[in-house]
């Protein structure tokens, strides 16, 4: 069956199973102390322009989200998250579970404004009774959003001074983030979030890897015990191989900016499609995740045929649903998309 | 260089890479609902004989701990565990970060005694002020231990049945589970193991996959939201594939017992090398992790040449060290282990 | 100076501290163990008219709300409340602090409205990734809320059939409880409290005592081992007898809602007060606390004469702020209000 | 009936219960900004010589000691304590529900001995895979031990010296201390303490208070949140000038000393009694617990003429108890007992 149903249903790009395979051999010391590891931490700091920068591999996402904040929070700070952060509504209360309140803001299509963060902050720092409330001590971005959407450099720099301003790191979230780097006009690189944030991590499973997030330091601001709270997580891979070439794999010769460029350029062609037929979309997305409103009547006729996500029910009788592209999505299968449209509809 | 640093020094079995690669493209749900976690489970089932037995994949060892233990105890309750259990030790205080005593007990060759395991039990019963003292609400043993060490068949139900008699939990860390179920001489089973724990693991990491644990409830008694646990705890891996697939493939002709059998007879060629030169042994080992001692002059002598890891110092002169075999040691690497003691010595 | 800073600016009903003193010398076991406490335990269970209530006494309203929420819910569950609840604004994070996610709903005057706990609760069991959320496990409510105000017995039931129906516990805060159940109009009593929750507390420190909430489980439900997680918490006093011997004496004689009564009295007069120097309430409060928008200027000059909170601001020219009365408030300082306002204004 | 269970069994002296009956209506600011809490800590500071001193007053022992150990330890680190430590054993887990592992030495007569430590943290900073391991971040010790023991001056001063080389805090447990204090031959004073500890509790409830436990931070080094902390671990009381008074009153003309003098002589002439009667001590204890070994026909006598408490069972016959004087206790008390001796045995 066609599949639009997200960005990690198949395995990995194929020259990481072919590196995988050809290194399988190798003796090497577990725990992330191989040479891969070293190699990709390179590859990362030389694209960040980040000579001091630190970088340790994880597995996945709420792992990794789990593990930093708990590892830069104080027990007495909460994380300020928009109301649709991953953190805030998907992740199981992982974050609560290490004991930390994620303190929710208004939500603009997946993204906050500096303006409301600003407000939120002044109010706490002019609150008498300070003792009675979670501390803010972090925020957390998601880029691309939830949503598919994109922060502006400007955006991220107004969002940046304010934690800069009230002394709290700025964390993003960047499982798609090679998506957010290859969108068409967008002016955030991965220098500018490595000057921008404290913490960031790049994305590997859900561009191209089948595990595997990297988490950069740019500051050289690793807590001193940082892998020992990766450990204490339950995150701290015996075979560190496994991230390491991977990430290796993908910051050689490009491959992962080609596959996320790749993965838009399908969702642009997805997007197209679905504005021949007329269908609405939720939202304006410019990277791999597009959100379309079908009615019911449209649900029931394509469920068989393709798969989607559903994501909200917008009224009685339409529901925004998820069409994502990625690296792995061919020409082929959005020619289908549409060859099934234009016979179903 | 010569390596018995671990049984994680190599990447995977090379039948999982190669079906890794076959299925790559396949497009598959998410989170573990694809066909080859299926696929999986109902292989284990089958190996357990236990066909109502529930099966969860998770990513790596002090991961399955944390989230079993948190998952099966309460609030007010603590785990049992020898002094040297994985969790006692070395997974960075994973257990207490989700709230919960490790209650050690004495350790003999890194087994418990059930008679031991009865008076704390006893004792605890007995006390009159027990809302001031942690209960205990589950017994983790290893299976081998951390000292290669297996239990019989007799001391399992020994142990089972004061669990039973207590009604806590008994659950079994098999993180290198293969190397003790092909040991020569033993009694113990899966179905065996299955009839007695209330849950256990069959480990993947160390017996020739990339990454992976099978956790068995093999009395249709996973938690009702166990699934909840695992993702909260940032165990609930994207592409649950890569756990399905290697699971799927070491069950498969009997993979999984073949290479731990492997593993376990260049265990007992390593041990018969070291006896020729007259080493002596820690501790007698079954299994694949060897503990041999070695006085400071014969450490620097080797040390250069072979990597093995450092466990406990003995006394001013001598250390005991472990070499570890595996899936992946060759009869080469043997014989490289003989040539060098042969020339050093 | 004047002060209706809060409810709790005095120390204890002159009754309770003849009561410690007459007792003081009396040998008695610790922890709640005494006859002071059976008494009132069974005072309580009394006035609920259920004898198979359960009851413990606690020493202030963070800790007792942390306590009970943390021993009824599970490790997955998060505890439902009004965006403005206690827990979710005042508590410092003490419920995330034991794991647990506060799932805010919007909020109506501090209370919250039945059809959309509905919601709430129909969307998550509709939603498929049910495992990637925050399990609802709870319902929370202040009784009367942080806003004074009250809810009336079919909005309880009304909520209380919506928790019978999703299998979760109701939970009603009562910090002020005196307050709500002799305020004027209410139909809310004790024993329909009772009926209703499965679990709720009287609040004694905002009610005449100098400590002590009484928790009380109408059902026989206390969980097994809950004062095992009361010590856990740091909950269980020592001398159990402070708490006992206060509650014993707030509910001889109909001590406790005498008091409140009188509370309420106070309230009504000050509210007369204000309204005859033409002040706007921000909100219409039946119980002891009353809010009053003041604008800069009279906050300027009625700060120095009299004490009060500050509350929220509402926009650049007003504020509003809390007067509170108590079971201590004495006819003259309402005078001595009246005069002052009459004074300055 | 005759009673040496504890020295919690009464109220509080009882001119502290005249300072509350005095202070009664006096409206004060709620969670420890009033009068009487800045009288108390100013006498503190005085009596330990240290007027940059910071302090604290909290309600119970396990309450403290959990929210002084969360608020100094990082995630990543545990807290070392003596096998027989009250956070060990009796308090049912708190400091593991905030995540943190208590790392057991051996104790000797309650103690921990210097050597021994020393040991413990080389071993730990020898390591190579500390990032498996949980750090040593703190050391806590009691003073008295949980068997009535004391540290000397110079035992303190090697402990505080092997904090001070390793960078950790020491963290001392005055539940009894008043006891330690007015100990004959002790060289142990409050300014000694305040040179040597990081942070250290003067216990009220066991020492004449109805409740409530002194925290002294000597060297201005509260941390920056910690009444944050402190409000969630559900420990700031409203009514902050319960403590307040208390203390100021324990710290008026010496009284804390003189009762805790009192208590000790009564305990030496308890124990003359028991010498008389040729008893065996388990320990010898120079402060107001006793611990007196006790044949079964022993207790089967005694157990319903006086109360005191089981410690541990020695053996089949033999079983130490408790038995423990106070500031409560009288002359008569004492020679009540010396009757039952006389006539029962």
């Amino acid at each position: 069956m066609l599949s639009f149903e997200s960005d990690y249903t198949e395995g990995a790009h194929e020259k990481i199973l072919e590196k995988l395979l050809e290194t399988n051999r190798e003796k090497l010391s577990g725990y992330g102390k191989d040479i891969y590891c070293q190699n990709a931490k390179e590859k990362i700091k030389s694209l960040c322009h980040c000579k001091h920068a630190e970088v340790a591999f994880l597995v996945g996402g709420t792992q990794t989200n789990a593990t930093v904040i708990d590892a830069l929070l104080h027990s007495c700070e909460g994380v300020i998250a928009p109301s649709t952060g991953h953190i805030s509504l998907h992740e199981a209360g992982a974050i609560e579970a290490s004991g930390h309140k994620v303190l929710e803001i208004p939500e603009h299509h997946g993204k906050i404004k500096s303006n409301e963060l600003r407000d939120f902050l002044q109010n706490f720092w002019c609150e008498q009774n300070k003792e009675h409330m979670v501390y803010p001590g972090m925020v957390y971005l998601s880029h691309p959003t939830e949503y598919g959407t994109l922060y502006t450099a400007k955006e991220l720099q107004e969002i940046a001074a304010l934690c800069r301003q009230y002394k709290i790191p700025l964390y993003l979230d960047g499982a798609r983030l090679g998506y957010a780097l290859t969108a068409q006009n967008t002016d955030v690189t991965l220098p500018l979030l490595a000057s921008l944030c404290d913490v960031f991590y790049i994305g590997g499973t859900k561009v191209g890897a089948l595990c595997g997030e990297a988490i950069v330091f740019p500051k050289n601001n690793m807590p001193k015990q940082f892998m020992n709270i990766v450990k204490q997580h339950g995150a701290l891979l015996a075979k560190g191989r496994l991230l390491g070439i991977q990430f290796d794999c993908l910051f050689t010769d490009n491959l992962y900016f080609e596959i996320s460029a790749h993965g838009n350029h399908m969702a642009k062609k997805l997007k197209e499609i679905f504005q021949k037929y007329h269908f609405s979309f939720y939202i304006e997305s410019p990277t791999n995740q597009q959100f379309i409103i079908l009615n019911n009547h449209q649900i029931e006729k394509l469920k068989n045929h393709v798969a989607f996500s559903f994501w909200e029910r917008l009224n009685e009788q339409e529901t925004v649903v998820r069409f994502a592209t990625s690296w792995a999505t061919e020409e082929e299968d959005i020619q289908a998309l549409d060859s099934l449209l234009s016979t179903i509809l």
